[in-house]
C-alpha cells in the first residue's frame, strides 16, 4: 500500500532476473514427460532443488475438496526441511482417490532418490484436469529423472513452462537486497489465471531465496506475503482445489541468521511481500479474458482486513468487472458492492474515484454522485490498467486487490465444451 | 423441497389468477407518470390498496447502503398496519440523501391523502437509477393521485408494467387454500433480474392475502417463504440498495384468525411458501441474459441451512455458470465450489448428476468421475431448464436454489456504456 513503502523498496530493494533460480544454491528444470497426453510436445513437469538443506514454508488451498497432490505436499511442508519440488501440469491429481495419493507419494519418493536426498524434503504440486487418474506411473518416473538430469541455475525458465496450463503470460521475478553487509536474494515463479480452462485451474507459486532465516520466521514473513499478493487477487471468485504457495530459503547467502524481527527481517518481508504481489498482479492481468488489470485500493477502513473485504468485494463484482470491460464509470455498482462486503461502515462518507493513463475521476463524495465528464471518465477506464480508489473516511485501514474485468472472452474459454 | 410437499400442494394448494388482485378486498392500478422520463410511455407509478386493515410484514435488503425508499418503508412497515404501498421504477432513490429520504415520506403521504388512510399505513418501494434526484414531487403526486383514481380489482398486470425495469417477462402468480372451511387467496407479483442494467437493479416483490393471520404468525411465514425462495436464486451474487418483499394480510376471507402454528398455519405457510418460490423462479429465469434456468439442488447436507449454502456456492459459480452455457457436464467445477461454500464434508462421499429434458445422467460418484456419455450429457445440459443434483450423504439436509447460465447476453448488457 502505503507510498513510504514504495520510497523504500525503491532504495532498499532491487528487481533482478533469473526468477526461481535467482538464489544462490538453486537449480531447476522443466522437461516434456507426457503428462499432457502423447500428441503435447509441451514441457509439463517441472523440479527445482537446492543444493543445501533448507528451511520450508507453505500456503494451501482454503478449498475442503483438497488434491492429492496438496494433501502429501502439506504432509512434506510440515516436516520443515522441504529443499525439492516436483511439479506436474495437465494433470491436477485430484478428486483421484487412494491411487492419487499414492502417485503423489511416489513422485517425491521418485525425486528424492534422483536427487540423493530424503523423500521427506521433496514437495510435490499438480495442475490441470480434475478427476482423470495421471497416466502410468513409469511415465512420470521417465520424467523426473530427466529432469533430475538436466537440473540447471538456468533453468528457472524452463521450469516455469512446464507449470503453465494456459497461462498467456510467464510469471516470475526476483528481488536483490542487503542484510548485514550479505547479498540476499530472493526469486519466484507462478502460474494461473484464474481456473481458466474446462477443469483447469490453480494457482502455483514457488519462492527460493538464499536468506539465512529460521522456519518460524520464514512461515511468518511468508503468510504475511501471500496474504498480501495471492490472497488479494481475483479473477472469477473461484477457488482451486491445488493453490499452492511455497518458499524454501537454503542460507547460502551466508547472511547472519535472521531469528529476530527486528529491521533486516522487516526488509527481508518487505521484499518478499514485493516479490510475492509482483507476481500476483501478473496473475490477474493474464485472468481469463482479461482485457484489463484492475487495481481497487481502500483507505479509511477501520483496519486492513475490512478494506481487503471491501476492495475484494468490489473487484469481484461481476457487475463491476463488466462495467470496467464496458469502460463505464458505474460508481453505484462499486457502492452496492461495498454494502455487501460485510464491515460497517457509512456511506454518507464513502468517495469513490476512477482512474487510468494518469488521469483521475472523482465521481461519488460523501456517498453521492459528482457531476463529472463521462468522456474523461471513459477515457481513464479505456486503458489496460486502471484503478478504483475508494475511499471511506473511518480508520487507518488500507488495502489494495488486484482483479480484471469480465469479458466474452472469460465466457467463450469457460463456456466452451471441454474436448 | 421434497416430493411429500409437492404431493401436499397438488391437493390442498390451488394455483390462480389475478396476481396481487387474487385475494378479496385488495385493489392494483398503474400508471405513467413520468419517472421514466419524458420520452417515455411506460408505466411507471403501481399503487397496491385494500379496503380493510391489514397486518403487514416485509424483509429487505441486508445491503448496508439502503436506499431512502427501504429506510421509509421499513419505518411503516414496523408499524405493522400497512395496507397500501406506492411503487415507482425509472428511478431507486437510493444515494440521494435527505431530498431522497423527503421525497420517499411524501410519497407514503400523498398517496394516505389519496385513500384516506394514515401515512403509517403506507409503504413506499423504488427501482431504477441510483444516485439521481427524483424529478419534481409535483409530478409524482399527479401520478399517485392518477394510480388512486384507477384502482381496480383487476389492476394487477398495469401495476406489474410499472414496477418493471427491464425485466423481460411478467412475474406473478397466485393460490388458493382453503383453511376451517373459509376459501382462503394469495397472490403477487414481482420484478428483478438481477442488477441487470447499468445502475438497474432490485427484486421487488409485493404478496396479498385476505386470510385472517397475526402480525407475527404473518411474519413468521413470510420470513421463512423469502428465505426458501428469494433468499435461494442467484442472478449474480451481486446484492441491490433496494430489494424489498411485502406482504399485506386483510382478512376478507373471514377464516379463524390463525393465532397458533397448527396444520392451517402450516398451510397457509407452504402456499406461501409455493408462491414466492414460483415468483423467485420467474426472477432466476428472466435473469440478465439467461439462456438456462438451472436448478441446483443438495441433498444429504447436515441441515437445511447447509444444503442451502453448498447449492447456492455451486448455482452462483460464474465457472459452473459458464458451464451451464456451454452444456459442459463439468462437474469437477461443481465440486470445487461445494469446497469453498464453507460448511464441511466429505468430498469422498459427493454425488453429482446433470439433468434436463427428463433425462438425468449421474458423473461423480463417491468424489470421483464416473464414466458418462458425454453426448447424452450435453443434450441433457441443453435445454432451457436444467438441474445439477449433488449428493452429500452426510444428513438430512436438503435446499434448492435457482439461478441461470453466464452468457455472452450478460457482459453484452452489463458493460454497455449506461448513456
Amino acid at each position: 500500500m502505503g507510498s513510504k513503502k514504495e520510497i523504500k523498496e525503491i532504495k532498499e530493494i532491487k528487481e533482478i532476473e533469473g526468477g526461481v533460480c535467482a538464489a544462490a544454491g538453486f537449480k531447476a528444470s522443466g522437461v516434456r514427460c507426457g503428462i499432457k497426453g502423447p500428441s503435447s510436445s509441451k514441457r509439463d513437469l517441472a523440479l527445482i532443488y537446492s543444493e543445501r538443506p533448507c528451511a520450508a514454508a507453505g500456503v494451501f488451498t482454503a478449498n475442503r475438496v483438497k488434491a492429492a497432490s496438496v494433501l502429501v505436499c502439506m504432509e512434506r511442508v510440515a516436516g520443515g526441511a522441504v529443499r525439492a519440488v516436483a511439479a506436474n501440469s495437465g494433470n491436477a491429481n485430484a478428486c483421484t482417490g487412494a491411487a492419487g495419493l499414492e502417485a503423489a507419494r511416489r513422485m517425491t519418493e521418485t525425486a528424492a532418490e534422483k536427487l540423493g536426498i530424503p523423500a521427506q524434503e521433496v514437495a510435490v504440486a499438480s495442475t490441470g484436469v480434475i478427476g482423470v487418474p495421471l497416466p502410468d506411473f513409469s511415465v512420470i518416473a521417465a520424467g523426473i529423472g530427466k529432469a533430475a538430469e538436466e537440473l540447471d541455475v538456468r533453468g528457472n525458465r524452463n521450469a516455469l513452462e512446464a507449470i503453465m496450463t494456459t497461462d498467456t503470460a510467464m510469471k516470475e521475478g526476483a528481488r536483490e537486497i542487503e542484510i548485514h553487509g550479505k547479498t540476499v536474494r530472493l526469486g519466484g515463479m507462478a502460474k494461473g489465471a484464474g481456473m481458466i480452462h474446462p477443469n483447469m485451474g490453480t494457482m502455483l507459486c514457488f519462492i527460493t531465496t538464499d536468506a539465512a532465516i529460521t522456519r518460524p520466521l520464514l512461515d511468518k514473513a511468508f503468510r504475511q506475503g501471500v496474504n498480501r499478493s495471492f490472497n488479494r487477487i481475483t479473477v472469477d471468485g473461484d477457488m482451486s482445489t491445488n493453490d499452492t504457495a511455497l518458499i524454501m530459503a537454503n542460507g547460502a547467502a551466508g547472511n547472519r541468521l535472521l531469528d529476530a524481527e527486528d529491521g533486516a527481517f522487516a526488509l527481508f518481508a518487505l521484499a518478499l511481500e514485493g516479490l510475492c504481489a509482483g507476481l500476483a498482479k501478473q496473475i490477474a492481468q493474464d485472468g481469463e479474458g482479461a482485457s484489463r488489470l484492475v487495481t481497487v485500493t481502500v483507505e479509511g477502513a477501520a483496519s486492513e482486513e475490512d478494506a481487503a473485504a471491501f476492495a475484494k468485494a468490489a473487484a469481484s463484482s461481476n457487475l463491476v468487472k463488466a462495467a470496467c470491460f464496458g469502460a463505464d464509470a458505474n460508481w453505484g455498482r462499486v457502492l452496492a458492492a461495498l454494502g455487501r462486503a460485510g464491515p460497517p461502515f457509512d456511506p454518507a462518507c464513502v468517495g469513490i474515484a476512477f482512474s487510468g493513463g494518469g488521469m483521475q475521476v472523482q465521481v461519488c463524495e460523501a456517498g453521492a454522485g459528482l457531476p463529472f465528464s463521462e468522456h474523461d471518465a471513459k477515457a481513464a477506464l479505456s486503458h489496460k490498467e486502471i484503478g478504483i480508489e475508494i475511499t471511506l473516511g473511518r480508520g487507518p485501514g488500507s488495502a489494495a486487490v488486484w482483479g480484471c474485468d469480465l469479458t466474452y472472452e472469460y465466457v467463450r474459454i469457460n463456456g466452451d465444451y471441454r474436448s
